[in-house]
């Protein structure tokens, strides 16, 4: 009976596979339109909604005036009015009856009153200002359909038309297992920031409950499960019991604990496994009792990516008995569709689908796109990305330059948006605060001191920074900028200079003196190529007469200095050379070297774009003047 | 001190007031991120936030595989695998610890293992598969920025960096005040659909409720309160404590129980009422002890505009301390900006902007647009529009086929979507629900038969109906139709046939019993000019030798068969010439006169659209067939 689980497939194959197993719902649910808590919008009606009753139900007025007898007002006009004696007229207020013996309103702007009579400026006919019974929703008319979307609107008007329920599809009731003896549930710890080595919190939950609710849908998050096929299989039967679509976490993969394709084999069908995305890949979808289950790989970008493409199409197969075409712009939650330009060389895989994250600006005139990062395991790319771009199977080389689709999924104020490309620094990090304060913002790329003045260069940056040292000279910048900077065009600054030393353990437990320590048995941390804080150590190096294969850890690249730092702060080196700011940061020591400027270049004709005119603006306040030198290891010049 | 409340003002004076005169909260909250109801999706950072620990905090291996020295790998490759013994190597999991003594992490893909050794076939260098501390998150350093809007990524992203609160901007704290003495509190009553005359279910903070929800902001509804200054002043006392923004119902034009101005201008200032817009012109704005307080018109649209020009401007204001420039589209939620034909000459009111609701279609590639209403009292169209469109003050007439901007609100699949025009028929009505379940849609526009077919003449709608008779020669449609169809390109299918009759109270009180009873002492309701059914009624009375003059209310005007039989059920009318299943379905009297036949045209070249292909399969099912029975008055004949 059992037809062959179908492995390694496509994000097409996915939807053909989802649409032969999965049976619809097909349930509904009353929803009552006087529960304030009940969710309207975004339900599907599954039955079409008749009014209960007219709106309005009683001749009412239209407007603040007199009822009156049409016939009583004859051809009054302003300059010839009309008396209607006492009795023969009455007060109504917008929305009052008008009664039986009265067959208009006359406004109140069109007329005067005094003790006995009311004195009428405008005739009116039969009919006029009186709202007749069911003007609005005669009763027994069809009000909303089957099939109808429900917007903000529908509750509204159904209690309006005095219907008390309505009957739309049922949502699907769906749950999600935590599984590993890795994950620790947050709710049991003390201190989020404190673990045992070897363990890792559970936020996949988290997120997944934050798509869904964004979806329109709620998830329920059972109990953290160990990686036993016991508990496992337990915890399915009982899920499936209650459920109508279930998820499990991690345990996907081929490893000793990846148990999911067992317990769920086991159990139920196995419909397909592995899906040819990255991140992503180790993704599970089962049949069991009739009901689906999808086993999500673990790390928290590889969960995500495969609930927009598996579980979203899936809760709309469910519920809507079909999945729309736009399923993954509607999964992923995209604002706009957008064709920019790559900003860097992307080596695909053939025959993989990939998923990137790109930040997205402006710069004279061309729109660009970089790829944040492609590393599964970490979020902090996916709350800096304006948006996703999916690469195709068949795409192997994307050249830079390349437009490639970007499904944004936030605002993008382009014309407000700097890009900074350049040497990466602290101060510059905190100086986003500032500008985002000024309604602008700063894109940085920490492509270090030489990329961004090649960023530059190329018009693909609005700011560089640089602080490269000239050894021959022992000059700053001059003579790397002056190759560049053709036309003269390009203005400097120098934002502050920098205390570069070397960082070490709190302590000092090496006993690292200087610059010549480092050819003795400690290992460093570098950076990379092109940076500066390279060139610097490079310069150091050679003056000291130490080679560069005498240093342990040479070819140990970081590239930020936060990134070195933190390298030694957790062992896996001894010393970095940085900047003072980062280890006071993170609490090292620091032996000082020698003191950088830290210089910002800006083309002239960058100097009217709103987002350069924020960042030169926010340098010049007194606030983040005292932000700069609280870093630690600044001096403001000027 | 006070200033004068200015007056009549137009939508762009509305921001410059509430700039003048409303100070941004700047309050903070902090949430939790370890409270799953906690809301963070939208909620902008008052502070930058710091990863409080590492991710991963311990050597992580990348990989299930095996923890091994890199230099006990040597040159392993597929064809010189290297042998390592026990104790030297061991077994991890993805995102298990790499022990210290071991520096890089073989896939288990690239082993295999006897009892005593591992043999290793792809040699690894120092650090592979091994995530070092800190590589996706360093401890210490900043992960979101002040001034970040949140997205559902930030909540897990939190977590994992052990971060257990964080500092938003404080959304405003928003009440509303129903009032008004006609309003009934609907939680109040046994039954939503019985309510005595005069008396109105109270369904604005139902609209205002899902509005605020839609924009990410909650707001409290306070007891309903009486038109009654002293009642009306105390809750506002007591609101203006509690809340940041209190929103008043109604009560604010100038009728004598509008005594919002009065009241809002004894505890505080005026700012503004009466806005140039239609509807929506009765707002008022008052400063009361510092805080923003909004006198809403009371009809729902009215409502509805005000919030969306008025309120949602100002929640922005207070949170956010700026209006973004798209401030109306994002208030209205509009997905699409779309450029559209208007398709019917539009005649605006110079000085004043117009809020217009539109349906949308596309039509042999042109993509039309249709006013459904500008009436303030009714929700019906709100549910019915596809976007909206603001005719701005300047505009005096708008001739029809001028492109206007729309407002798009929900999806419009364009291509699936077929626009009916022509008789008014309840079967019709009653077909939607079958071309919906096939992902089709179907906009009716009851112009009338002359209507259907002019516009079909015109290509403005993909099928026509009619029921045209023709007084010479006492047949249906064929005359009419091939004034028009002067390429013989239309097919014309019926559809059924129809009982016309007269419709009368329950009991036939006036004793009805054909059309010459129609000259006597009774009140009918007619149809307008151009409908099949005005044809028909013009055609019996000739034919009985009755003048239009000699009949009582020939001049009052319903434009659907269910407007004419309502104003027959409620009083307004004795009898209306119309069909039995409105008759029924009103539970009304019938008295039998013709049998019609109802009739489609369709071109030839619509045979392709999707949705006349959907119009067409609906009609051939059984399920339909029955529907149209059921109706009652209907007889199949195909």
């Amino acid at each position: 009976m059992k037809k062959t689980c179908k492995e390694h497939i496509s994000l097409k194959e996915i939807l053909l596979l989802l649409k032969e197993n999965i049976v619809p719902l097909n349930k509904t649910i009353s929803l009552s339109t006087t529960d304030s808590h009940s969710v309207f919008v975004g339900k599907i009606l599954a039955k079409d909604v008749y009014s209960e009753r007219n709106v309005p139900h009683y001749p009412a007025s239209a407007v603040d005036g007199y009822a009156v007898r049409a016939c009583d007002t004859g051809y009054a006009s302003p300059a010839t009015p009309v008396k209607i004696e006492k009795g023969n007229f009455l007060w109504v207020n917008t929305g009052s009856v008008v009664p039986e013996n009265f067959d208009a309103v006359v406004m109140v702007e069109d007329t005067t009153i005094d003790e006995h009579s009311l004195y009428v400026f405008n005739a009116v006919s039969k009919g006029t200002n009186v709202r007749p019974v069911g003007e609005d929703i005669a009763k027994g008319n069809i009000i909303a359909r089957k099939g109808d979307l429900l917007s903000i609107f529908h509750k509204a008007l159904f209690v309006a038309a005095g219907v008390k329920e309505i009957e739309v599809k049922a949502p699907p009731r769906a749950c999600f297992v935590p599984t590993g003896n890795e994950i620790v549930d947050i709710n049991t710890l003390k201190e989020l920031k404190q673990l045992p080595p070897g363990k890792i919190p559970e936020t996949n939950s988290v997120l997944l409950a934050e798509l869904f609710q964004k979806w329109g849908y709620s998830l329920d998050v059972l109990p953290l499960t160990k990686d036993d096929p016991k508990a496992l299989g337990d915890i399915l039967k009982l899920a499936i019991k209650d459920y109508d679509l279930v998820l499990m976490g991690a345990g996907t993969a081929k490893g000793k604990r990846d148990h999911s394709a067992k317990v769920l084999s086991e159990q139920g069908k196995l419909v397909f496994r592995w899906v040819r995305m990255k991140p992503g890949r180790p993704v599970i979808m089962a049949v069991v009792e009739g009901k689906p289950v999808v086993a999500l790989p673990g790390f928290p970008v590889s969960t995500l990516v495969a609930s927009w493409s598996v579980v979203y199409p899936l809760l709309q197969l469910l519920e809507k008995g079909k999945i729309s075409e736009e399923y993954l712009s509607e999964a992923i939650g995209t604002r706009e569709v957008i064709k920019v330009e790559l900003g860097d060389h992307y080596s695909a895989r053939q025959g993989v689908s990939e998923w990137l994250k790109v930040q997205c600006a402006e710069i004279n005139g061309r729109k660009m796109s970089w790829v944040t990062s492609s590393g599964a395991s970490s979020m902090m790319p996916l709350t800096e990305a304006d948006g996703f771009s999916l690469v195709n199977e068949e795409a192997l080389e994307i050249p830079k330059g390349s437009l490639i689709d970007v499904w944004l999924v936030r605002k993008n104020n382009w014309e407000r948006r700097a890009v900074y490309q350049g040497s990466n620094d602290p101060g510059i990090e905190h100086t986003i605060g500032f500008i985002r304060a000024k309604n602008a913002d700063l894109i940085i790329r920490s492509v270090g001191s030489l990329g961004g003045v090649l960023a530059l260069a190329r018009g693909e940056c609005h700011i560089a920074a640089c602080h490269l040292l000239d050894p021959k000279t022992g000059e700053y910048n001059t003579s790397y900028i002056e190759k560049f900077d053709v036309k003269k065009e390009w203005e400097r600054v120098v934002l502050y200079k920098r205390l570069q030393g070397l960082i070490v353990r709190r302590g000092n437990p090496k006993k690292i003196k200087g610059i010549s320590d480092l050819a003795k048995e400690v290992v460093i941390v570098n950076r990379q190529a092109g940076s500066g804080t390279r060139v610097l150590l490079d310069y150091l190096l050679g003056k000291a007469n130490i080679a560069p294969t005498d240093v342990k850890g040479y070819e140990n690249i970081a590239v930020t200095h936060f990134d070195a730092a933190s390298k030694v702060a957790y062992g896996s080196a001894d010393v970095a050379l940085g900047i003072k700011a980062v280890a006071d940061a993170l609490d090292l020591d620091f032996v000082p070297l020698i003191e950088e400027p830290f210089e910002i270049v800006i083309p002239k004709r960058h100097f009217e774009h709103y987002g350069v005119k924020a960042f030169l603006d926010s340098i010049n306040e007194k606030a983040w003047k005292e932000t700069i030198i609280n870093l630690g290891g600044y001096r403001l010049i000027r």
